[in-house]
């Protein structure tokens, strides 16, 4: 299989289910001291993190949690980020502007912070409580902090069991993933290398995700124009533009967010000819608990897309690592 | 002008603003009682009029505000939404089904429920303390309700000025931009009525009405593909598939997010040659004092793609108001 090494993905999965270690004392010891509200920070594609995890506690928790913008943060501010916030944050290189401002800001305004920096970075590390540095698995990671706070919360009573599970199984459940749909994936990057647009649709834990693999992955490593749009949004507005041939992909989860992704599933075949649905629940996941599938949808989903990403990228001899304007300009 | 009453528009802006006589008083009591968050829901449309009151409010207060999507809310929930609750939403109809089932939940999670209902609507109206019947002026019925609660926690002690202000300018200052910005909206409706694909571009109190105009506006009553995309983000992704003939409209709000829209404007020309600025500060805005203008920068770019519509809708032959899918079909 092109560009794919099995066993540095098992060891790289299983590597961020044991950060636990390191995530959870600190995390308990935080709740011992009291949370008023928890704060997830990012820009980008650690934004789109952010946003799928909040998703994600949303379904649970009876805590303020929210998405934080970077640009914006340090731009209009935002006073809830306060003494008593708890900041969660992924960096890859920890020298994204923004990010170092937005922390820094964050700092003086007391918030308690818990960093994911893929790279440690001296400066960042000595703004926050907690510095972790792993590479890559960052929605993983994110989700377990906020998976760890809803089982100190009560709102999430089976983690030991989940993550139990997770640690047994997860790595070569997102491999069997990677290996199933290679070929759907060939198929799917033949079909669509040459698209002027192409749409693509999610919702709640699989919203993130979409956003981001519109605008990160497509836009800025593939050069190909995208739109995103939520499940729920998609039937107020986006629908009245899809025709026969438009170039639709939609995103399944299995959280709760589902019903607003069947619907749209439904309707689409009433007007279009041209979608592709790829659904989480297609998916074995040997091993993996019925009741813990929807909480990994998104890895599910993002193992697929890894695919074709790989796909296209050699059909449209388009490196992805090549940007000709982020950080390579200035602005 | 073509589609242009200013008498009817003047009246439909001064009524709005004196809407303040029902809002307030019902706000005050409320606020005596005591409010433990708000939420702004709305879906489509409206859920970007609530967005961008989030992010007016959000400069201002240390209260905790947010947005809810009336599809995501019925599907997933949100325990935020709760006794102590203030929601406040803005529907034309009163028929839209996501709406009717949030409002029905959030009702029976006690919220306090403020309705803006353009037709009243026997059911909603038994489901909200207050409901409020006059048509139009959303993003204004939003932002009074808004800057009443700001006025009431001393996050906005200049309500009273900024108001009187409003009650004797604002009407005339939109009519004004209206007029005077018609002749560059039918230049813009001529050199875009064939785009393929438009970006949008916006931030701060002005994110909402970006997404809103791509989706709502574009997408919906144009059929015409549109990307949107934060100022903020914009960095972050979506730069990298923009050259020189991309169409791009970015619009400027004077609002504490001005930076972020700058920023976007500074780097345009060094890699497209096909961008429109539709900035707010650049209408005189007459009577308006400078330090509310950042208040009304949405009405301000509103006015302007008002003018860009009718010229649109002319020159495609397209009539807004059709539909092919949205209420035709089911979903």
């Amino acid at each position: 299989m092109l560009k794919f090494q099995e066993e540095s993905l098992r060891q790289s999965v299983n590597g961020a289910l044991a950060l636990r270690h390191q995530i959870n004392p600190f995390l308990d010891a935080i709740f011992e001291k009291g949370i008023t509200n928890i704060c997830f920070l990012g820009i980008g594609g650690t934004y789109a993190s952010a946003m799928q995890t909040v998703s994600h506690m949303k379904e649970f928790t009876s805590m303020e949690v929210f998405a934080e913008n970077a640009a914006e943060y340090i731009t209009t501010g935002n006073r809830r980020i306060m003494d008593g916030t708890l900041l969660i944050y992924s960096s890859v290189t920890g020298s994204t502007p923004e990010i170092v401002k937005a922390v820094e800001k964050a700092h003086a305004a007391h918030a308690t912070i818990l960093a994911f920096l893929d790279n440690p970075n001296p400066h960042l590390r000595e703004l926050c409580e907690l510095c972790i540095s792993y590479p890559q698995n960052e929605q993983l990671k994110l989700f377990m902090a906020a998976d760890r706070i809803l089982f100190l919360r009560h709102e999430f009573d089976c983690y030991d069991d989940c993550y139990e599970n997770f640690d047994c199984y997860l790595a070569d459940a997102l491999i069997s993933v990677e290996q199933s749909s290679d070929s759907f994936a060939q198929e799917f990057a033949k079909k669509h290398c040459n698209d002027t647009l192409h749409y693509f649709v999610g919702a709640g834990n699989q919203w993130g995700s979409t956003y981001s693999y519109g605008m990160c992955y497509w836009e800025e490593m593939h050069w190909m124009a995208t739109k995103t749009v939520s499940s729920g949004e998609f039937f107020h507005g986006t629908l009245e533009i899809i025709s026969r041939d438009t170039p639709v992909t939609l995103f399944i989860s299995e959280d709760a967010s589902r019903p607003l992704s069947l619907r749209v599933a439904a309707f689409l075949p009433k007007i279009c000819a041209n979608y592709t649905i790829i659904d989480a629940a297609d998916y074995p996941l040997i091993g993996i608990k019925p009741q813990y599938r929807g909480f990994i949808s998104h890895l599910v989903t993002h193992a697929v897309t890894n695919r074709i990403d790989v796909h296209l990228e050699a059909i449209n001899c388009h490196p992805m690592e090549i940007r000709r304007y982020y950080r390579c300009l200035e602005y």
